[in-house]
């Protein structure tokens, strides 16, 4: 089946290219970007001008910033295309509920994607934690924009989530995870002087579970998560892509996927089975912090650190 | 039916209570607050300790500020009460999701109210509007917060809201009577220097609404909404209670009981039917406008004027 990349960025290049190359199931047919390209592959520039041009191809896969997604997946799916969206999967959650709705009217299939429940050692927390009592839960997200997000001032502009796009990495697979749900009970947000979106942030959730995320993590980064239950302990690390439970490495290596590969894949059989995939639930705990946390402002933040 | 009413502060002594006085369905049996009382009727201080006393009581309705709502509700719902939300229905949308998957576990029904759409011409505008397609929209909300919230500093306060606490009146109106659901697409929130609510806010939606929440209104007092339509014009003044067509008044009031009385009309309904009633699209605005929204620094604000 043939797709479409529409954004094509630092994260289409490092994941998105190379998952489509090695899928069974997909073939990149185009990509539409105002400037960048994908050597061999027919380029657009206007995504209405690919949609018309291109009634072959079936899927399209957004890699926008959660800004502008919207009126671009709203083309695809009025074009009568599946789609698929990189988290978030917009920048409101009113207009995700009307694509999903969108999508529903049109007969196709919607797939609202959150990479990291793909992780290696996703599903074998999941079948571990089943039926365990959380006592308490740590989760640090830590990481250095300038490496990760080098120059991306829209991360930072309202809208952009700033420290919440790798967060909710992790509050897709906390949402994913644990037996009972979660909502926060208060948070704290950090928004420097000079930007419209937060650069750390600490969450506190029911069931004794907190999350400290930060932007500004130079040298080792973490990405962990430990919860103790009433029958011991787990650890996931890297990302949810390392399993410990008391300590002690535990495999739980249940995909052998990477995690795009396995989006695709996912994606194929969505289509296959003529259904959607939106679970917004990472989504609105990070929309209740931006409304229930504390704004505290801190120091200026710039990508180019400045010379001695 | 007996009910408690849990908070009995302002809005509780104002609308609630005469709503229950004038309900032939309903009658109130006690309530639970840390000071306020109603003569002649049980009161608590704790809701677990009238929950106990009184298995008699079907429905709890909570009044309580959006922060220490959740409890409250939880625990109602889990001694198998019916329960109705005073607006917002929470602090966080997660929260109300659980509440309302809690509510349907214990069988029991779940209202999370909006009151202004109760108002007289909102049934009447909803009729008028359907199958027209929106122009352009714009909604004034403007009103004096020491006049309506004399000294509730909660207001303020992280997860308490500020102007949306009104705003989200106008956003239940306005998710109820447009013919297709609108969304976010910016908005500029502003936050006085000394507090954790924005005190003023300037949106836009789709279909060219945009509305324009101020809590510094002093003077005349503004609730308006009007809409140019493919077939001429519609206002919505007074919060809803009075309707015009191309300039002329409308009649259009469809409803002969209040606000406040309307809606313990329908908590009875929903208890009749066994069903429950929890539409989040005006608080998921709300969210949304805290997620996307730009943020400005204003002056402090003080509810007590400082005297010459």
């Amino acid at each position: 089946m043939k797709l479409a990349l529409v954004g094509i960025g630092k994260i289409a290049l490092d994941q998105h290219v190379p998952a489509i190359a090695a899928s069974p199931e997909w073939e990149l047919a185009a990509t539409v970007s105002r400037s960048g390209t994908v050597e061999g592959v027919e380029a657009f520039t206007r995504i209405e001008d690919m949609l018309e041009a291109r009634p072959d191809i079936e899927l399209v896969s957004l890699c926008l910033p959660p800004v502008p997604r919207f009126a671009a997946a709203q083309a695809a799916l009025r074009a009568g295309r599946h789609l698929m969206l990189e988290k978030p999967p917009g920048a409101t959650l009113s207009e995700v509920h009307a694509l999903a709705d969108l999508a529903q009217a049109q007969g196709v299939s919607l797939f609202a994607t959150w990479h990291s429940r793909m992780a290696h050692a996703v599903a074998g927390a999941k079948a571990w934690l089943a039926g365990k009592t959380i006592r308490e839960g740590r989760i640090t997200w830590r990481e250095d924009v300038r490496k990760w997000h080098p120059g991306q001032d829209w991360i930072f502009e309202a809208g952009g989530m700033g420290v919440f796009d790798p967060g909710i990495n992790a509050l897709s697979i906390l949402t994913e995870i644990l037996p009972d749900p979660v909502h926060l009970t208060g948070a704290e947000l950090d928004f420097p002087a000079n930007r419209q979106a937060p650069i750390a942030a600490r969450l506190a959730f029911t069931q004794n579970i907190f999350a400290d995320f930060d932007f500004r993590q130079e040298g080792p980064q973490t990405w962990d998560m430990e919860f103790s239950t009433d029958a011991g302990k787990l650890a996931l690390r890297m990302g949810g892509n390392v399993i410990e439970i008391d300590g002690q490495p535990a495999g739980g290596e249940d995909s052998i996927m990477g995690e795009y590969p396995a989006l695709y894949a996912r994606m194929a059989e969505l289509v296959r089975d003529g259904v959607s995939d939106v679970d917004l639930s990472p989504m609105v705990q990070v929309s209740d912090a931006f409304t229930l946390g504390r704004r505290n402002i801190v120091e200026d933040f710039e990508f180019q650190k400045e010379t001695q």
